[in-house]
């Protein structure tokens, strides 16, 4: 029977961390707006903006992914993707939560799987033409507006070193593209060349991780992507409950509310105990820092990793100002369990025997204690384990809980207008034109 | 003739972005006390403590590292480090910094390396195990105490499996440790099967990136760890005046300090814009958090990546809460440069021909001169280039500053008692004598 993730609050209320936690009464006072914000989002329900909520359900494009799939496998052995911000960290969030650290190495199943173009640095590109067989890889070209000038630049520079090592007609097949379907230079390019142009979904990036975008590299990686997708429906039904002990997502939104409103605690940190969970706290800080700082609001949001960080954060968490609230992530059973061998030292005995599976789970458990001891709030989201079915939950729960929160706060969590001004700026200084104001604006800095 | 890493400031300042700033007579202020300071760390220069002051005159341990990276080169194809926290973080940085990415697969110079211990997760020893020939592979297994949880069960399971591979014989040569020269369990353990233990440095894990910790990694890697020394050289020597505007260690505490004590900015993002520099900032995460998070006081540190985080980050930067302040790092001449190639599509044509290099640092500009009007201070570390001798710099600055804020805030940043209790907690879990009080109060928890 397919379980449920859990979110586990205990330690977040005033009953265990005192004056630093929630009180019972605020959480139900929030819970009384549940049912109005439901009926809310319900009716934008046809909005690109909340069209993420029907991705679940695409199964057009999960046959349409099946069918890719088979040709890529058949012609590559690499698929690199192209992207940055929103259009890379879902995908990288999935393979290497699924992958983990080495499968390109391991070549555990489906296609190896690079990510570039999240940056402009010559190096990264540099490097990593040199470690490919261009002609035994694909890349997957991921910019909603077509116009993101890193995926741009990355996306020219490739495509000219995979016309000189394949030529200009055998290389339409090495390019799949992931934009809007409208008119852009991304879109005008594929057409023009022949690139396969699977249109971007309506959406913003940063909710578009179980379309094309998450989906495509979760498939040729060879992972379920049913199941991802049948996660994420789990959730979405829990959240049309308006029962607040139901609905998880509004209970997370609602305490990270709380603590920010009430309490001041402006930083949220996510702090898997799973080392292959690392990119998706990556996904999370995007997606939080994204959609609710604005206004002069928003919480900042902390990627952090156990146990690692405990030798590295954890000192700032116990001791440090009460500026902040930690969520674990923990997934109970692991694919893999090792054994610690037994040792003859005296003071090292103790650790013989222990499973390292047992050992990762009294990490953090000490350290959620120790940190609720010492007055900090900190929650548990809980997975049954690590597969396709529970990550689908998990970013669906994320989801959901990031809309909650903006309409707690009063926020459009699916604009970013902060972002434009800079951009223009890089505009007028790399001469486009139309751009000229900005460009003389910035150049008094140079 | 060798250039300083030069820290700007202009737009930290209040004349740029109003009350968000500091006021030239506040740091004026604080210079006053820089005197009184250098003399009182001068006096403490033989603690164990301030050690790491020394460490990049020890030319002793050059000397022996060229000898042993000789053998090591001659032996083995990789070396896999094995820590935690400051054990694993200074060595990874530089590594990540000077080699990259892809160093494994593109061989530039010197043994593979490979980072694990960091975590418990079994998956990780696992993947590892199953990509290694352990035949070829040599550990450096660190750990200052020689009794922390983590380094010491991968390397009793890395033991194990070197010792099934090759025979107890001859994994002696496989492994070299770095722990305090007193009696503790890896130390002893090391001693008994006649493994080579390079004595730990006396002062705290996270300032030993410039000792064996740091410099083993990197001389094995085939980088130049004369140059890194040299580096550190030109900034304890400028550490050493008390002329504020000699001292941009000291600068730098300061504005950290007048930001988070005058104007509430308790957050510190570390944002380079240079994808090999990404793991510096982590390095730097640990150093800020784990010497200056006590006492209810400390600046939480980011770490960021530019211009990834563009895409992720900068939105909440630029319009959320006015709660942080923003350290760029630029490298401004990198190895490799690229050129965008043309297009003719014509609302990309403007980016055809620009350098990558170029682009980049139009980036930086953009978000710099961005997040300045928009109120939002930022400061920038310029290396004149990304190699070791500037890396070394970039190392001994950060942690000369650290010491400094330490001394401005009021706290002793050597130590990290927040986390012994979680500590504690664990051995009780793990059946260890002595933590039976602590194991009994955990495991109401369960």
């Amino acid at each position: 029977m397919a379980k449920l993730i859990k979110y586990d609050y205990e330690f977040m209320s005033a009953g265990q961390v005192g004056s630093f936690g929630f009180k019972k009464q605020e959480l139900a006072d929030l819970g009384k707006k549940l049912q109005s914000i439901n009926q809310k989002i319900e009716k934008r329900k046809e909005s690109p903006d909340l069209s993420f909520r029907k991705l679940p359900y695409d199964n057009l494009l999960v046959n349409l992914l099946g069918k890719l799939n088979n040709i890529l496998k058949k012609n590559f052995k690499n698929l690199v993707i192209v992207g940055i911000g929103a259009s890379d960290l879902g995908a990288r969030a999935i393979i290497r939560t699924l992958a983990g650290r080495y499968n390109n190495q391991l070549k555990i199943k489906g296609l190896n799987i690079y990510f570039a173009g999240n940056t402009t640095d010559p190096q990264v590109l540099d490097d990593l033409i040199k470690i490919l067989d261009l002609k035994k890889t694909a890349f997957f070209i991921v910019s909603r507006s077509g116009s993101t000038i890193e995926p741009m630049v990355s996306f020219l520079y490739f495509r000219k070193k995979v016309i000189e090592a394949v030529g200009w007609q055998k290389a339409k097949k090495h390019f799949i593209i992931s934009t809007l379907p409208n008119n852009n230079p991304l879109g005008d390019i594929a057409e023009k060349e022949g690139y396969l142009n699977l249109a971007h979904y309506p959406g913003g990036g940063r909710y578009s991780v179980l379309s094309v975008n998450g989906l495509l590299p979760a498939s040729a990686a060879g992972f379920d992507i049913k199941k991802l997708l049948a996660g994420a429906k789990v959730i979405d039904k829990i959240s049309k409950s308006n029962n607040l002990n139901a609905n998880s997502p509004f209970v997370f939104a609602a305490l990270q509310y709380l603590a920010y409103k009430k309490r001041k605690q402006n930083i949220s940190v996510l702090m898997p105990y799973n080392y292959y969970l690392n990119e998706f706290a990556f996904w999370f800080r995007q997606l939080w820092a994204e959609s609710l700082g604005k206004d002069k609001l928003g919480i900042t949001p902390i990627a952090a990793l156990g146990p690692t960080d405990q030798h590295s954060q954890l000192q700032l968490y116990i001791e440090g100002p009460h500026d902040k609230i930690i969520t674990f992530v923990i997934a109970e059973k692991y694919k893999h369990d090792l054994r610690v061998p037994k040792t003859n030292n005296r003071e090292a005995a103790y650790l013989g025997g222990h499973s390292f599976n047992k050992i990762l789970n009294i990490e953090y458990k000490a350290t959620s204690v120790s940190l609720m001891k010492n007055k900090r709030p900190n929650g548990t989201i809980y997975l049954p384990e690590l597969n396709e079915y529970y990550l689908g939950q998990l970013f669906f729960f994320f989801e959901m809980a990031a809309v909650y929160l903006g309409e707690l706060l009063g926020i459009n969590v699916f604009d970013q207008p902060g972002v434009e001004h800079s951009k223009k700026y890089m505009y007028g200084l790399l001469g486009r034109k139309g751009f000229e104001k900005e460009a003389r604006e910035i150049k008094k800095y140079l």
